[in-house]
């Protein structure tokens, strides 16, 4: 245990997320989310500062191009209406076929089983990555073996919290990043999901680019809490954080374990 | 009259303000809200500024479960689309049946006379709180002794404008804060809307849970008019101010009547 | 072309975009605008920082009288659903009957063939303006004849990019404010169409109107920019600036040819 956390210490350096974002910056990957309503301005805000390209569509009879022609999706289950409800197994298909990253939120289905038992069989089908946060991860899998052979099968399981950690059938991650206020800001962790559509779609090592990239946003969001004056200001602080964000800022902010 | 104001003034004190104010921040209402889409992320970060909890799916499958497990309902007429129309009389059984406190919107009732029969259904039904302008008012109840069995039955009426008024079959309260440039921020009404249902959660007395809801609100605005720059930075600012507002804010901020 | 340029300078002067502005102001036109879910909450907040009145609702049963009443309609096809692709021709019909002014802007028609179709069947019905980028503008039309045959039927076109053009069959602009940190921030572009809207509700001249309309907005932008310590900020500092923007911010900073 001491081995692994060491090694991953060495693996999440500041220069290997700095890299990555970097790597964000420069090739400004196209994110098609689909995402609940809440959220959708704040992300698509998020995905800029970041130096990616969102996309937003929720038409059946377009998502399937907007999500091929994408380098990554993201599918948040956070507003579940019927039109959503039907565009989702048409992107996460077309988005399969092509080749590109996806991830998934299943936000809430510790509050909706109808939503539990949908989410069940969107994650059956493999992402590449899941971020949830504890409640939801027990509503979705009351037994943990069923996360183990989700993880077996290559899943990354982005696990969000005071402290998030990162499971994956290589390498885990503890990141200790991020600052209270951020939970009285609705959608934080919807658009951070987003921030981790954007890191797979330029780094091929799933749970690496969850790390690096909930770890940009968390201490971005760290840097905006302390200059705010509450949860409003935080989120313009927020942005521009993220949007500024150096090495030096990662170097010397950056807790994982 | 005099008598009545007398009683108002007394009743609707800052520490009575202040102690509601409280009782949202300790017990952290879970409140559903059926809003339009352009107040959806507004509407939530006023919540969680104020220290309740907001969920807003509206897909008609979902719904019941949602407003059942909440502490208060609310159902805001801003964009009456299908799914919403399909979602609001399920969402209002199940509040209804749990005993959950409900509170209707019916934002530009006055624009569409569709939209006003919808509303006159609804508010038919007997919510424990209907908030909306003159307009709307008039546009409602071109009647006025309508407004009267309306208000007979138990439903309290948050009439909001340059002042604000509660009616109710028991106390009336006339307040007075407040400031014009929230007037040009979108769904600052949806908002302030969204107060009252989380403050009806915690108080059994919906016309005083309602006219602390109301003042907390404008005061928070007026504490942001005089910090923002114009109507851009009254949103974070508003939100900073609510979420810190002290006993001392509201001793020497309340005007009501 | 040299005159062409000299008579549009003549024209474009601050002084008639800050006349327009004022109309804008004094007269507080209703826009109805059917926008995409990501721009809602933000082209809403522009419109009222302008001193226009926003309505928003998309349903079907109610776009006719809320499109009717209103003094312009716009429509951007951002996330271009089943609501909307229903709700958009009711609109635009109703709001040609009340000889409203109609404005639209195919955003993203250039990621779905689909969505092409859609957009070129609604300009073909000839919209007073028409907002797009190049890469819209090649999708719609790869034979520029046809751009022609549109604008000789009286359409305006403004095409917005790092240098804004606009197009008519009377008059063109080339419009030079605006700043690069404004396309990090998610439907400045969107926002900036409901500019436009509001302005050819208030003058007859529809070239003139878009001129004026964009300019408006892009100074507002660039003050913005100069104030903002990123993405974030921009937003609240950009919406400050619109409704504060005085004829001396216009005069010192208006570029157009």
């Amino acid at each position: 245990m001491s081995l692994t956390v060491a090694a991953s210490t060495e693996r999440l350096s500041p220069e290997t997320v700095f890299r990555l974002l970097e790597r964000v910056r420069e090739q400004a990957p196209r994110v098609h989310a689909i995402t609940n309503a809440v959220a959708l301005t704040f992300t698509a805000n998020v995905l800029l500062a970041l130096g990616a390209v969102p996309s937003m569509t929720i038409a059946a009879q377009e998502v399937a191009g907007f999500a091929a022609s994408a380098d990554a999706l993201l599918v948040n289950l956070g507003t579940l209406d019927d039109e959503r409800r039907a565009a989702i197994p048409v992107a996460i298909e077309a988005a399969r076929a092509a080749g590109r990253r996806i991830s998934i939120d299943p936000v809430f289905v510790n509050r909706s089983s109808l939503r539990c038992d949908y989410a069940r069989e969107l994650i059956g089908g493999g992402p590449d990555i899941v971020r949830l946060n504890e409640a939801e991860l027990d509503a979705l899998f009351p037994d943990r073996s069923e996360v183990e052979t989700l993880i077996e099968g290559g899943t990354v399981l982005a696990v969000t919290g005071p402290e998030d950690r990162i499971e994956s059938r290589g390498e885990d991650f503890r990141l200790l990043n991020g600052h209270p206020l951020m939970a009285r800001v609705t959608a934080t962790g919807c658009a951070g999901g987003a921030v981790l559509a954007a890191f797979a779609a330029v780094e091929p090592d799933a749970a690496l680019a969850a790390a690096c990239g909930l770890s940009v946003f968390n201490i971005a969001g760290e840097m905006a809490a302390e200059r705010a004056g509450g949860p409003g200001t935080l989120v313009p602080e927020l942005l521009d954080a993220l949007y500024a964000l150096t090495s030096r800022d990662i170097e010397s902010r950056l807790r994982a374990a």
